[in-house]
């Protein structure tokens, strides 16, 4: 079981910010930016290369919960970056699909 | 019009990697790794602010369509990173959504 997944079950506290039946999202506990959410799938899907029929319209929902929750941030105007890290190179560290919503700072380029 | 319109258009080249009915995806002509691709909507959107309801489905196949680049390109098992940019403070430069992939060396973090 992730830590990811231990936040669903609310084995763990973390400071979540949104949930709906597909995601939750919480404030990241390393925070890279002003605003940094991790919207985590509540699917325990490991990899973006895992997700299968099954999961159709999971990546959507949590694009539509992170801009959502730009919104609610109060980031949607002045901007922000949405992140998907897949295994190794991609910097992934929880096998548990999610995203990273940032803001509240100008994002650099290159994405690291 | 955009850039993108232009290069969906063909009227100006860009090296196209993929392409189907909702998307088309290029190398970026500044490339930050081995593999930057550009995967963006057809339907020119301009930021993913502006997404409604008529766009059901266009972020997942944006993804879709990264993780099918991601295997055509052998960085699936390696590791990538997907990046969406929305305004200013997320570095977005063209005012149609598009999404970034990258890979073949390890991303750092922050992610910019």
């Amino acid at each position: 079981m992730t830590i990811f997944e231990k936040i669903i079950a609310r084995e763990i506290p973390a400071a979540i910010v949104y949930e709906d039946d597909s995601t939750i999202a919480f404030r990241d506990i390393d925070p890279q930016a002003p605003v940094h959410i991790v919207i985590a799938s509540k699917t325990p899907v490991p990899t973006l290369n895992d997700l299968d029929d099954s999961d159709a319209g999971l990546t959507e929902k949590m694009i539509a919960a992170a801009r959502q929750i730009a919104i609610s941030e109060n980031i949607d105007a002045s901007g922000y970056r949405i992140v998907f890290n897949c295994n190794k190179d991609g910097g992934q560290s929880v096998w548990h699909i999610h995203c990273h919503l940032l803001g509240g700072r100008p994002m650099k380029w290159p994405p690291g």
